[in-house]
């Protein structure tokens, strides 16, 4: 084992060991924490127009310092430069990873195998922005020569929730030109309810797929093609396609109205600056808004390279997480944007944390002996208050990263109840949980003490504006990808996910053949599934 | 301390403790284990139309049996009838907790306070059957003389979350005569997207709170009222309130067109079957489905209460999660359905589970040593699988309750994928997953091994028919408040979300005087809220 590598090794790490146990007295505790002197100040940054306050993290001025001096050690910074430099980061798969270039507008060079790869994106772009604007401008018609007026994305996982998270978020500001709806499910339920929702003749499919044999898209695709065939829609008038060169869907034999590439250095949850996310917001909103989403992301990748790690905000947010999933034993991570328009925020960031960090060995493929990648789940506040936010009071304690918005994107009437705008409400709230968790409050009641001292961080944005989603974006890849350098593992391979495609296979297999014969008779192929599928062929319990 | 409750005392946990060394053996790995005779037999349980598997669960025969012993030394299934009964077991609120007489159709009395219950929830059921129809059949009419096509509910939490899951639930098999949307959140933002999906002359308004002071509930109900004002729209022809007797939301002062009481003896989040779920349900589709859904609920409820304890499913089902994270030291269960159509079950579940459990003393109000609620969190399979999978196949384990139902809701032409159609995939997926987390798989890859061991429970039920989601909603109660009542905790309090609610008066007295006096000086009221509340009134980053 590479032991310099590993951030438990290293000599601030070790300092920080003996920093774990005064936490536990009074004085440390965050009721006492909060209330030192310059507390927000100290412990807070703002940069491109974001806030990041993390003056209720149980740290102090040692233990921030010794976290910073760790990523030194390990050398993090220049880790996540020479990615986006192009190096052969996804050491597994031997690939780059490079989201950061899809929204780089400098002239530099990115070279992979002695090419440069900035002109293919650049390409991709431009054909974007040409396409959107022909759809809009109705050069690009139906095949009944109406407008478009829906866009449905086949794709799941990164081909569905980042893009499903920025769509959500940017309706708070813009008004969509054509709206978008998601087909992800293999669930023939899902492709029933996007039906139920869309009208046909005026509708754009866009299957996105990195490899184009992602099994679910590929079966949601094949049930599209039927139900276009059945209401004589040629798919090249209405299907567009998102996949990498030279995958099976790169073949102009497809029929489709235009295709895009996607690049094989860019992993599905990292790819929503690419075309992946570039096409479909594009034609929802127009190419413009996608341009200043992707020039927000930009500006924060140039924070997370550049700032000095003490005023690095993703790269302190990161080391938070080790601290407190590696020193303080939390378990789990709670996402709160107070924003109902930021929604899908949290599942997008459970994906993109969850599948980046949930490994069990180092780049060296040692086994690991600390804790990865967490459970990261969350729902907007306020709604997450009158839900589980009993547990996080009174319960087993984990951290929170609250989000808040300045701005709402309502323009209308608002009333006041008891002298306050609900936009109002909504940070009052916000504030108070934040506080509250933090202090805590003494009764003599144990039903109603609560005991406090549980952490949480605040990001501040103005609005939704596309440039503020785009660092918003930003901002949890480049965290996400400095806690996978500081634990050491690959945050761009996902080799959990094939065990289940492979056993999938046998059972797929009898299927098939029950298929073709009825009288075939299911074999035994492990302990359930013979029992499963003839229920499942019955049509009821047995 | 009251030690004769406390199920770390009971006999049979003692013996559980030496059980729990041998799991690490290897005859003990999930793949061996479910591999022995009659595994699934032996693990499984049918009632009710409703399969539940736990074959894939860490646990044998003697285990299996201990865990029924020491909920038999609890009294856990006397102490659920007494609940039913009518017995004050919400002790902390001194309340019953009756949810379960609301779905009763016997003839049977609950007394409390020397008063039948019974004939109150009739009444309230009547008066629902009767306006949703009057609604269906016209004589109620809009304002404008039209007939009303879309309702929302106005309601957080517990009056929202168990709703939406089972309306989203039944669009499966139902066409709603009315659409249900909902306005939770006090996010302005959430009040303008639903105004953007209803036409406001065809609109019921039903506002749902059981204390009618709930600040995000008044607050958007104040918002509506506005709106509907300056729409000429007279409450008395568009709102229906649902609150309990005696709050100031009943009053034959405020404008309705119809109102309805809840009781104090149903929390929130235990109230769908009550008129908090009855009133728009039966709105959205015909009070015959929903009393079709109340007696579904009311089955399981009788199994619940009846069946014997190592034949009683939501029983089983708690003691296993009791194993779970008290033995076996899991953090977070992960619920999957395999079913678009349940995509709002793990947000309601989350609720149920998280705010019922998430305490921290026992019902004697003695600090607790063990774990009680854990985190649960889930999105649908297959989309879970291209998300947070990666993290259960080969991060940190945690137990999963997958959810499969037989028949889909699509009744239209279906395609072949390979052989395949789809809802077999959606199949194929699960069955696979539960199977390969189970058993893992060896690699001399390391980054390609699977430790497997992980366990999961599978919940079968034959369609999203009404009853089927009331079977699947009283299960989860049911369970639940076993899990409750053998942690000896209250399920039904949570005095957790009081201390946000308290500092928050705080907060919002200073916005009051700042919005009476735009030169009001915010006040320092505690560490960061008057730099927030600063940027609030800015609108943007000073």
């Amino acid at each position: 084992m590479n032991k310099s590598n590993l951030f438990v090794h290293t000599d601030a790490w070790q300092i920080l060991q003996n920093e774990i146990y005064k936490l536990n007295k009074k004085e440390f505790h965050l009721k006492n924490l909060i209330n030192t002197k310059n507390r927000l100040k100290k412990f807070s940054k703002q940069k491109c127009n974001f806030f990041f306050d993390y003056s209720k993290q149980r740290i102090d001025e040692k233990i921030f310092s010794n976290l910073i001096d760790m990523s030194k050690e390990l050398y993090i910074r220049e880790k996540f430069s020479s990615m986006t430099d192009g190096a052969i980061v996804n050491q597994t798969e031997k690939r780059a990873a490079l989201h950061t270039a899809t929204r780089d507008f400098s002239n530099k060079k990115i070279i992979i195998n002695k090419k440069n790869i900035l002109p293919d994106i650049i390409k991709e772009r431009k054909k974007t922005k040409q396409f959107s604007l022909k759809i809009h401008n109705q050069s690009i018609k139906t095949q009944s020569n109406k407008a478009f007026t829906d866009a449905v994305v086949i794709g799941i996982g990164g081909s569905y929730l980042g893009c499903n998270f920025v769509y959500n978020a940017m309706l708070n500001n813009y008004k969509a030109k054509l709206n978008l709806h998601f087909l992800a499910n293999v669930d023939i339920d899902s492709f029933s309810k996007v039906i139920s929702k869309i009208n046909i003749q005026t509708t754009l499919w866009i299957v996105i797929s990195k490899s184009y044999t992602t099994t679910e898209t590929m079966a949601n695709l094949n049930q599209v093609m039927m139900y276009l065939k059945d209401n004589d829609i040629n798919p090249e008038n209405h299907l567009v396609i998102v996949t990498s060169k030279g995958s099976p869907g790169d073949d102009s034999s497809n029929p489709s109205l235009e295709s895009f590439h996607m690049f094989d250095f860019i992993g599905g949850r990292y790819s929503v600056t690419s075309a992946v996310g570039g096409v479909p917001l594009s034609l929802a909103f127009g190419y413009d808004v996608f341009e200043s989403f992707l020039k927000g992301a930009h500006e924060m990748d140039e924070h997370a390279k550049n700032a000095e790690n003490n005023k690095n905000i993703p790269l302190i947010a990161s080391l938070i997480n080790i601290w407190n999933f590696n020193a303080l034993g939390y378990k789990a991570l709670g996402i709160i944007p107070y924003s109902y328009s930021l929604s899908k925020l949290a599942p997008h960031i459970q994906q993109l944390s969850m599948e980046s960090l949930g490994k069990s060995v180092t780049q060296d493929k040692d086994f690991i002996d600390y804790n990865t990648g967490t459970i990261v789940f969350g729902e907007p506040g306020t709604n997450a208050q009158h839900s589980f936010f009993q547990l996080a009071h009174q319960g087993i304690a984990f951290p929170i990263e609250f989000i808040g918005v300045i701005n709402p994107g309502y323009k209308g009437k608002q009333s006041k109840f008891y002298g306050v705008y609900n936009h109002q409400e909504l940070w009052t709230n916000m504030l108070s949980q934040a506080h509250s968790l933090a202090t805590g409050k003494e009764n003599s009641d144990n039903s109603r003490f609560f005991p406090g001292n549980r952490p949480s961080s605040t990001i501040i944005i103005e609005n939704l504006k596309a440039e503020n989603i785009g660092k918003l974006l930003s901002y949890y890849e480049a965290k996400t990808i400095f806690e996978g350098l500081i634990l050491n593992i690959n945050p761009f391979d996902q080799f959990g996910v094939e065990l289940g495609k492979l056993n999938a296979k046998n059972i797929r297999k009898e299927i098939m053949e029950k298929n073709k014969n009825k009288d075939y008779e299911i074999k035994e192929i492990d302990d359930t599934s013979k029992y499963y599928l003839d229920l499942l062929y019955a049509k009821k319990f047995l």
